[in-house]
């Protein structure tokens, strides 16, 4: 019997049913396990394995065929070395994330125009006070670093809103989603920070990605610009960040990705001015709708392997997303 | 020469060029006020006045022609007995204030839905944990109570991110914004309430309107359904709200608006839990864009006043709104 292990520490009652239906329609047995690491005993007895947080698996999985990554973001199996099988098969779930990712982008974006953090400082204080000046994302001129899913989602809301928007992407020649009100090159950005009321990064974690918010991108923004990171903490410069949060050259910020991370209770980042810190949670499977999403994938996916089709939702590996 | 008293408290340079450049150009003189008790012992010389919480504005203005209210929300001014001039003309300045305070309401929804509060609480503690459970507004049933200015701006945004919206109006006759998937009649509250995951009140002060949201009709929403009020505090059994939060039986609330306000420091609203508290601030004039279309309104009117036609925005004083 073809065998499948899958982690459900994300699975439901009816997800779990879902798949043990279809894989025993197409002739596979399936094996529940709550972490990655109660596999590798048993690895080498599966062809398919299903989940997240999983590296050792591809490590240790020489007899694996196709491992399905419930994640988005694929940054730790980027590298040849990291796969006992050069052949195994490789998809992720991006597509997955965006709802759940651009609902956090927009409530952060609203809490720093709107002065949030401080009303909400004020209300533990008991101290009925307004604060004397909030903006709004009618008339913001929103820059997307990243037009996948995520950022794709992102404009599609902040356009709804009345954002004039900008994304910013490796490959230009590629149609981009009607919300975004102009598309730029990764190489114009230096053009555009100094025009940029907010800038929103959701990039992949890549080489090219990495450190793409350095000190200099930073100063380029005006006084009163955001940043919102929801792609991958090695994105920012995080020290240049908080140096200009700390001297008021910038009106804010809001990670949800950090380095390291979980971040340590010593960080600096933790005192940082105006900036809203969310434990990577604005993806996570907390959603209804994303794990939905990702089984969903991964059974479109099992009926095309076993009727020997290709598969869809294929990363480049290399490239990193 | 004909006289208008103009409260700046509100206005830029910009703001007064443009009112004095309009008036001089009008035959009219403007002088300016901090507050409008400041007007008072002057108030004889003036024809018209334009500004805010200013009722003894009209209760002592026997000569006053037109009385043009910057805020939206018209309840001081209801009844007869505060009118010194039972023939002044009145406008206020519904429809400024929807952008700001839909983007207040899309804020407060999401910051509930993803369990924001909880969120924030550990980051404080430095506590790198994620909640287990996030909603989304995709899918979400949201019942909007008033469908004015404000409610339409709050249907299409959340409408724009997924939401199913039904609008609840006293007029059912009247054509409603296509955002909304459906409007109802304020008679069919109860049978719309177990079916509404999201329930946010934007209605005026009105008799009507007080107490709307009693302990019956608070019972007969979901165990995590979600109440957000940015009208009147007075549409709130905030009793019987602190009831439901502290006992399971609502997911959350938002309130904007509270009686009394401000709140009293020993009020048992401060420690409801669950509740997002701000201190009346959706729709103040904190925003660049509100007190710009509230000048734009005053003087578009007063081109009108000044040729002798009928003024735009004109409330039903008696209706309240």
């Amino acid at each position: 019997m073809r065998r499948i292990a899958v982690m459900d520490d994300f699975l439901s009652s009816e997800h779990k049913e879902r798949i043990g239906e279809t894989a025993a329609r197409l002739g596979f047995l399936v094996d529940y396990f709550a972490r990655a690491e109660d596999v590798l005993p048993v690895l080498d007895s599966y062809e398919i394995f299903f989940g997240h947080d999983a590296v050792e698996v591809t490590r240790q999985g020489r007899n694996l065929r196709w491992f399905a990554c419930a994640f988005a973001g694929i940054d730790p199996y980027r590298s040849d070395g990291v796969w006992a099988n050069p052949n195994c098969l490789f998809t992720n779930s991006a597509g997955a994330y965006g709802i759940a990712i651009s609902e956090h982008v927009i409530m952060v974006l609203l809490m720093l125009l709107r002065q949030m953090p401080e009303v909400q400082r004020r209300m533990r204080r008991r101290d009925w006070r307004q604060v004397d000046r909030i903006r709004s994302v009618n008339g913001l001129r929103l820059t997307i670093l990243g037009t996948g899913d995520v950022g794709t989602e992102v404009a599609r809301r902040a356009k709804a809103m009345g954002a004039f928007v900008t994304g910013v992407r490796r490959n230009v020649q590629k149609a981009a989603d009607p919300a975004f009100d102009n598309v730029y090159a990764i190489r114009q950005l230096e053009e555009l920070l100094p025009n940029t009321d907010a800038l929103v990064l959701c990039l992949p974690g890549t080489l090219e990605t990495e450190g793409i918010l350095n000190r200099a991108r930073i100063e380029l923004l005006p006084n009163d610009a955001l940043v919102i990171n929801v792609g991958r903490g090695t994105a920012v410069d995080q020290e240049a960040l908080i140096d200009a949060l700390r001297g008021n050259r910038l009106g804010g910020a809001a990670l949800d990705v950090v380095t390291p991370e979980p971040l340590p209770p010593e960080h600096p980042l933790w005192q940082a001015p105006r900036l809203i810190l969310t434990p990577h949670c604005s993806g996570d499977m907390a959603l209804g709708y994303t794990r939905d999403r990702v089984v969903d994938m991964f059974l479109e996916n099992l009926e095309r392997y076993a009727a020997g089709e290709p598969l869809r939702y294929v990363p480049n590996r290399r490239r990193g997303y």
